[in-house]
């Protein structure tokens, strides 16, 4: 199986988790194989770039006439994303849209877990969201040093953003999930994902109004 | 001032806000010209993507030497995102995630507005989430087709979704902004932007295994 990213363009890696959504719900109603052109009109894309998706991600091809087997194809993006491999995350700022990522369902599909959350109106680490622990902020450092974390989410106020990431960066994380509408500055080896909730939906907005 | 999204690639679009934010905060900053490779270096593209960019979106161009007057650019930039125009949304889905989105302060500088909000558990439209009232959901379709709303945000469990989508499609609602991990089935139409929060991890985690 493949799991390399080389070859496979952003917008492919952007497309991955969708085709795996659907492709577990058409398993789920009891289909086993798939074809390109039904993948590619039940996600509105066209079929050359369906097929060229699956073929840099996929080490194996669909049979003629009946198309891809849904649960290889399932294992084999699975693969492909390292969800073999747990993913230790800790979080940054546990107000309304943090504790909604510590409340999330949707991680542990993906092998994900966030081990602590941090922020600085917590006192104790005696508050709990979920079975996660939210600690004084002031404990972050400390912690990252001690424990294997892989990934930093930032769900702070924009002013306290931009120090989070020094500490992140400072402790040797090389991940960084930013939810702050703010450019963080990292040094190269560090690969940041921004989130900007508000700027999603200008775009859908913009989209809109250009239809 | 360009006003059209033609010519304008999608990866260019999900820039666009970050180039304002990162505008906006050098504007605070005191400055007023900005050249293309400072605007680069500063959000680690390459000088010719960044003068792609701009060139799509913006009617002026920068003076030799000092480069971009930085209130122009995030002027026309907010312009093309139609900023000018109030868009209004509604969100159906008031658990953690949704109330989040309530809550969250950053829609006001986009010049979006949550008018309303559902969820199957409200008995009354006595309950809020800041200054927004919490309905019944089966008032959805009574309140879309007595108000005009451009955007309908989905915020429900994945097993909700598709009959909250075919609602809003019922009541003439163009622009979906979808938090459940599902492919939306929609007319063609129908724009619909996909925000899969646990994907964005899951990505995150891979481009890192990748480095």
């Amino acid at each position: 199986m493949k799991n390399a990213i080389e070859g496979v363009s952003a917008q492919t890696l952007k497309r991955i988790p969708t085709y795996l959504t659907y492709l577990e719900e058409q398993k789920a109603l009891g289909k086993e194989y798939i074809s390109t052109p039904i993948i590619a009109n039940a996600m509105g894309l066209s079929e050359i770039l369906v097929k060229k998706d699956l073929t840099s991600i996929l080490t194996t091809s669909g049979k003629p006439k009946v198309g891809h087997n849904i649960q290889n194809v399932i294992d084999e993006i699975k693969y492909f994303l390292g969800v073999h491999n747990e993913t230790k995350a800790i979080l940054v700022g546990a107000g309304q849209l943090g504790s909604a990522l510590l409340g999330y369902k949707g991680f542990d599909k993906w092998n994900i877990k966030i081990e602590a959350a941090f922020d600085k109106n917590e006192k104790s680490s005696s508050k709990k969201t979920g079975n996660i622990a939210i600690m004084n902020v002031n404990k972050l450092r400390d912690y990252l040093l001690n424990n294997d974390i892989q990934i930093g989410i930032i769900a702070t106020p924009v002013e306290a953003a931009q120090a989070i990431c020094n500490i992140f960066v400072d402790c040797g994380i090389k991940g960084i999930w930013n939810f702050a509408p703010l450019v963080l500055q990292t040094p190269d080896d560090v690969v940041v994902q921004n989130e900007n909730l508000a700027s999603s939906l200008a775009i859908l907005s913009k989209r809109l109004q250009s239809k």
